[in-house]
């Protein structure tokens, strides 16, 4: 069917362990466990509930050991929120990157619900020289040829903001192995690589830290020897469940002649969304979708566009948000193009078959 | 790496959207929600609790209608049940038939919580010319051409098996949407496909179903017009949590020298699990691991083997189940060759590194 390059085996094992969102999830205002995309960077690790201490050290006047009963002992605040793993739209790429292979389905809007980590820094007391906190996972192995646990940090300010959590149950019930049972860091508006799993200790430091996840992945680089922008907050995007119903290997979707409302979801860490368009032509022509009031700040907001399939035969479907801070989606991958393929954010296209 | 024919988009995206269980979560007894392996053939359908019923109807003296209430005021059993996708190690036939591209990774043991359907059957009365019954889902698609929902049949003498079960819990909490929200069937020892989910009804039929799922998906067939063998039962498998730990994109495990205690599981609908062996050098010598007592009837057998991983190099780790009806695993996947790929159960081969 197609004369681009083959997949890997790298990339189909690691799409068979990392799944994304069934687009027709997106009808849940809350993702169901189960159907929340995961991207696991080694193996999950086996931390258990009983003896689990969180360390709060380096860079700070009391260094803390809490305990999950000691967390959840703390306020505890709840949040809807939209994440997204950094490699969305990657398989799109050409030269694609050769990593987790995600089209459009790397995202989930869970509800979090954890004890703020603004607090607990501020408890701890962060020395003046602190100009990040560095997040550890129990989570081990080898990349980019280092052996590590994955870490990143998060500079002071981002760190001390309300909204980040220690989060210790997803959508009411302990956390899921595979999303970091028993506490993960939830970072709003960032794409999920900052929202550490598996937490082990945080640790403000006087550096920047340099790990590989933080330096040479993660970074928007034109060219292997390009020092790169780090990758940080989620660029705009709109995605429909995709209408009407599927073949089973090429998912083409069918649909019956006559009016098919379309739904979907719409976010962006970089401003609310504002705009939603909808395209039946591949992104030629466009009209305003019917965008829904946001339920949270952190969330996804759901759109509809009313589509009359008034004839036969192939249709291209798209979607495309815009946010306050006037972000819109590309048209096409490669306007995006970096050596890691993040954040590949050009519009979903949908290929539609009225019959 | 590999001069092997690369993998389709199509295939890729089926693996995205279905999930398999990392091998790591071989760890838990019962494998969470989340981890456990999903093969949805179409959408995920919407289907609600409320007003939910489960038609029972076709050559029957009295047909039913069953509300979720009138299910869950019956007789319940919970059940750990080994499931395993028919299409376990299609990935590495040559050639490869595509579709879901499942290597060892199609599997979970979940309890399922819900009534046994004989009785059903029983209240229903099947009439003399009732041969087999058939399962309809509420997922709807196209496939082999053909636009239908989601249907597989039982003959009669396998859907009065008392342990064939109308499940509405998985772990206890209500099913999750891809796990067949609200009711499914759950036929243990048999390969997934039989276990119809999002039931719609029931039906008692008079001839053998000929539906597409049943008559060429899930046969065993050696050509394209070979009318083939139907795809019942779970063949012997025994897979192994890999050791040590990953490097993110190849998966290769690093092992440090010394003693290590390798775990896994094993399985067969065809018989109780006797021997399980291991191998560390690709199949050509065997040891026998310790087996574990069975838990269950229709869950999985743990079981372990001291490896010592004296000298550093590499090494390819195997494991091989035996049944007590004598079935074995061959080493070559080809061995099991067939044009849809079904139930190839070769041996797993893990690549480690001592060093």
């Amino acid at each position: 069917m197609t004369a681009e390059p083959g997949f890997t085996r790298e990339e189909v094992r690691l799409a068979l362990r990392n799944p994304g969102l069934p687009l027709e999830a997106l009808r849940h205002d809350v993702t169901p466990i189960g159907t929340h995309y995961v991207l696991v960077h080694f193996d999950i690790p086996d931390v258990g509930a009983a003896g689990y201490e969180l360390a709060v050290d380096g860079r700070v006047r009391s260094p803390l050991a809490l305990t999950l009963d000691a967390l959840r002992a703390r306020p505890a605040v709840s949040l809807p929120v939209m994440m997204e793993c950094a490699g969305s739209g990657r398989a799109r790429l050409t030269p694609r990157p050769v990593s987790a292979p995600w089209h459009d389905e790397a995202i989930g809007c869970a509800e979090w619900t954890g004890t703020p980590l603004g607090p607990i820094l501020e408890e701890a007391g962060l020395l003046d020289d602190a100009v990040e906190v560095l997040f550890t996972g129990h989570d081990r192995g080898i990349d980019q040829g280092v052996e590590q646990e994955y870490q990143r940090s998060l500079p002071v300010a981002e760190a001390l903001n309300g909204d980040v959590l220690l989060a210790y149950a997803m959508n009411g019930a302990p956390l899921p192995p595979a999303h970091g049972f028993p506490l993960r860091l939830i970072v709003p508006g960032w794409y999920g690589m900052a929202s550490v799993k598996w937490l082990r200790s945080i640790t403000a430091v006087a550096e920047p830290f340099q790990g590989v996840q933080q330096t040479v992945l993660y970074n928007y680089r034109r060219s292997p020897d390009d020092p790169g922008t780090p990758v940080t907050r989620q660029r705009p995007r709109a995605v429909m469940a995709p209408p009407g119903i599927p073949e089973f290997l090429s998912r083409l979707r069918h649909v019956r002649p006559g009016p098919v409302t379309v739904h979907g979801r719409a976010w962006s860490g970089l401003g609310a969304i504002e705009r939603v368009e909808f395209s039946a032509d591949g992104g030629r022509t466009w009209a305003d979708a019917r965008l829904a009031p946001a339920a949270s700040e952190h969330g996804w907001c759901g759109w509809s566009y009313r589509w009359d399939a008034a004839s036969r035969g192939e249709f291209e479907l798209c979607a495309r948000a815009t946010d306050a801070a006037g972000n819109t989606q590309p048209l096409q991958p490669d306007d995006g193009w970096n050596v890691g393929g993040y954040a590949v954010n050009a519009i979903q296209r949908v290929s539609v078959r009225v019959d």
